[in-house]
């Protein structure tokens, strides 16, 4: 019989040899010492870079299990579903691995206007900008219209 | 007089407040504990998700320096030149930063068809899918043309 508390371990194959992760068909992701692996978040209507995100085991379950994304914030040390707060949640279109199987891939339909808690679309709301070869390198503001109000969706 | 054996250092600011960093115009990555940040890679003209690799701060010097992606391995603990060996180099047309300044994206253009090291166009060429609550996860191929043959462009 098999024991319906499954885990997230009983879904993910043993990491094999670098054909089998590369060409294969089991699903063998690689943690990092952390137990977490980056997961690239992207509108699956416009490919648009929305975030960058982890996931832990427990995160991935749930994501499949529900269909919408969950992750482990590094900074909180928790388990975090996208948009419990803001109702912004991420439905899961599609999710894909790369060659070596350290990195996810989401592919989303937003809900909500906004990915990112500074009220933005995407994260990437700034480009890197080099003035000069000896100089700092400063940042320039793109794509960084606010599409909502974050104190009025997290209520700070 | 400004020391012309500039070091990356000199081209980063110290992380500041979390409204610096998120809405501030000083480039103030972060880095993780071995010295790396994470760097999404998309094609600048397609959108298309290419690849995601990791760079040092010598790494992202030598990016600035050259115009096109440097990357540390961190399997070989290496700095790489992406299209060393292939010659498909990538061309960055823009760079950019996510809102808490932890991960960089890369929008190029690729010299040469593929991205991967399999001799696809990108790393992201399989979709997990769960056939069952309790089965194992399992991989389907994507988007999985080869676009060169790794063989004769790598020698192997």
């Amino acid at each position: 019989m098999v024991d319906k508390d499954v885990t997230a371990s009983s879904l993910i194959s043993p990491r094999g040899s670098a054909p089998e992760i590369e060409e294969g068909l089991a699903f063998a992701p690689k943690f990092d010492a952390g137990g977490l692996i980056a997961c690239v978040v992207t509108d699956v209507q416009t490919d648009a870079l929305l975030m960058v995100a982890h996931m832990n085991e427990q995160a991935l379950e749930r994501t499949l299990d529900s269909g919408e994304a969950w992750f482990f914030s590094r900074s909180r040390q928790a388990l975090w579903k996208k948009g419990e707060t803001s109702g912004h949640v991420l439905r899961v279109a599609e999710m894909r691995v790369d060659c070596d199987q350290d990195v996810l891939w989401l592919r989303v339909r937003q809900a909500g206007a906004g990915a990112c808690h500074t009220g933005r679309r995407s994260c990437f709301y700034r480009a890197v900008v080099r003035q000069g070869p000896d100089a700092p390198l400063t940042l320039e503001f793109r794509d960084d219209e606010r599409v909502f109000d974050p104190a009025k969706v997290y209520g700070k």
